[in-house]
């Protein structure tokens, strides 16, 4: 532990707002987005998908919405505000942000998210089955910080930690554990806020569809205090999180909440970075997992070259027939929209899995890009397959 | 519950850096604060309490650091990066905001926190006595997420819950309740973020200073859905506050918690707005709780005139005999630099209840205003009496 030093840590929890649907109305007809800060009108997402944000700046020369890789205009009314629309976004939940005077800044009307490398601004876009991820009338499990002192990165770190809403009135029964890991540039909040972990949970045990089970979230970012790299050349950081996930976070779990412990009632998935990050886990812990999710991702990326099983991640995949031995369940996912090299990449994954005749599920999210209702489909999916 | 809805949640949760302690270091030295976002170099704080804030912005034309009330003009380098610096703030937790050409932004460099109606920034200033608040190697408890729907308000509410370290390993033990509130334009976050309330009781229960409880944190906010109003007049929104928490919120949490149910294991405490709520609830409410903390608020607010109890609160302060028998303590607290009305309107309710010969204990948090330190100094006060 670091001496002289001290530790300053706060949690913070977002909450929804309740919104109307937006079925039904007409196209062009401007509503304010589910995740607004309270009584705040702006940004706004009509039936098309549309943003319009608004920004009082009278002083301000130029302002800009920048949502989905392009820069919108914005312009002035005679009293200094300034509103733009965006063109039709996919459905679904996006980073985006304002541009004043070539300022990047967080949309004032928006909630905050971690994503993109910064707190900043996201939005959803009401999505046509939006209901599995909706707050509804059902009992709701609890999320948990859980805050641990990791000796292998010398830090204080932070998981959150999914209950389903049995687990309080059960006091004895244990629970299979999912392990879920966010993407590059998030960290450990991203499942509980942007991917809506616990309610799609909520609603898949209510409706009979998943296993009650845990779900924990962690930080895929895990560094080693000591840092790779040769006299005189730039220190490299040293990832250290398969091991903190195995050695610290799992034993901290099994001793504060009741899991069950076989790797059998064990399951592991994470999306983009995290995908590769959990893959090679699980290969190299077979003893700790059964069941693996890779969302948007896997362990050759960014390649798209031809994978040789006989060198690929030192031989993992050679022998076929002692990997379906090993796995219940091996699950990849992809948006139909996800730009390259993801597709690619996965393509090239799942060709070899298939010449070693290696078994897995494979599901393509319509519609969707390289974004957050391409997981949370994922997880759905993924979810309702887990600890039968 | 609303029909054609569809209600949008979702949690998010934040998690402080760690930072090198700035005791020891040369005044005018400054450092990024421990509310810096992930990597973030600014704002930063100097040994003075000063702030400093930068901001790229080659396009601005003008660019300002809001702080404690008070706009700092910053200065543009060659490179378009703007940086300028505040007087000595007060020690502890300040909502803060830049200003680009007229417009408030929340300092893209600075974590977002739900207060003073909006998220936005924070910035904490290292205190003396920060150590009771700080991140230590001590058990830590869990704060969960609880979402449950009010009849009441015909909407979704969430509360979060503190359950202290020993909550997990003592799977049948019993706990007491302390119902916790937050002030006006903040919310249910308030509490477990700028209060740290989860760390400081970690630190008091380490310390054998407070008995382990269990914290209770809601929005304060919670109106009916029927408007008052005459007919033609602007209807006004009626609080259900008090019927929220001792019909819905207690009862919800005695089901899903172990707590201890009597009113003698159970209290509430308010900061400001939560103040007045909560000792209007504990007046009306004798049979629930048997402890009230007042932090900075008393329900005779903004007024500084003599009290009468014999009409105050419809005479509920007319029997002192009667309050010194039914309450076990009654907190009152407030910061030396508070401004008006607070210690007047304290004041001639402190002269009230010196009249009446009612019993409460005092505290003054030395140095700091109507702001979170002089709260945090009141949690750990009125916990460390709790129960005992």
């Amino acid at each position: 532990m670091k001496t002289r030093s001290f530790a300053s840590v706060c949690c913070l929890l977002l909450f929804g707002q309740l919104c109307f649907a937006q079925q039904g109305d007409p196209a062009g007809s401007f509503k304010p987005a589910s995740t607004n800060q309270p009584g705040k009108l702006f940004p706004q997402v009509d039936a098309t998908g549309r943003v319009r944000a608004s920004l009082n700046a009278p002083q301000a020369q130029k302002v800009q919405l920048d949502i989905g890789g392009k820069k919108y205009d914005m312009t002035k009314d005679e009293k200094g505000v300034w509103t733009g629309e965006s063109l039709p976004q996919d459905e679904g939940f996006h980073y985006y942000q304002l541009n004043v005077d070539g300022v990047s800044i967080p949309d004032p009307g928006s909630r905050y998210v971690y994503g993109a490398g910064r707190w900043g601004s996201g939005i959803e876009i009401p999505a046509a089955d939006q209901d599995f991820y909706a707050l509804k009338d059902v009992p709701h499990g609890l999320i948990s910080e859980q805050l641990y002192f990791s000796k292998l990165t010398n830090a204080w770190r932070r998981c959150f930690v999914y209950t389903p809403a049995e687990y309080t009135s059960n006091p004895t029964k244990r629970y299979p554990v999912l392990y879920l890991q966010h993407g590059s540039f998030e960290d450990e909040t991203g499942w509980a806020v942007q991917g809506r972990a616990n309610l799609i949970l909520d609603n898949l045990i209510a409706e009979g569809k998943a296993v009650p089970m845990i779900i924990v979230m962690d930080n895929g970012y895990a560094n080693s205090p000591k840092a790779n790299g040769a006299a005189g050349s730039k220190a490299q950081p040293v990832s250290v999180f398969e091991e903190v996930i195995t050695g610290e976070v799992i034993p901290m779990i099994d001793a504060t909440f009741r899991t069950k412990t076989s790797r059998l009632d064990r399951a592991i998935a994470g999306l983009s970075m995290g995908a590769n990050q959990t893959m090679r886990i699980i290969l190299n812990r077979q003893d700790k997992f059964s069941y693996i999710g890779a969302f948007s991702g896997t362990p050759n990326y960014p390649s798209s070259d031809a994978l040789d099983p006989a060198v690929f991640l030192e031989g993992k995949f050679r022998d076929g027939g002692a990997i379906n031995k090993s796995f219940k369940l091996i699950w990849l996912g992809l948006g139909t929209k996800e730009p390259d090299p993801f597709p690619g990449s996965i393509g090239a994954f799942r060709t070899m899995l298939d010449k070693q005749g290696i078994r897995y599920t494979w599901y393509e999210s319509k519609g969707t890009a390289h974004e957050w209702l391409t997981w949370r489909r994922s997880l759905r999916e993924y979810a309702s397959l887990l600890f039968k």
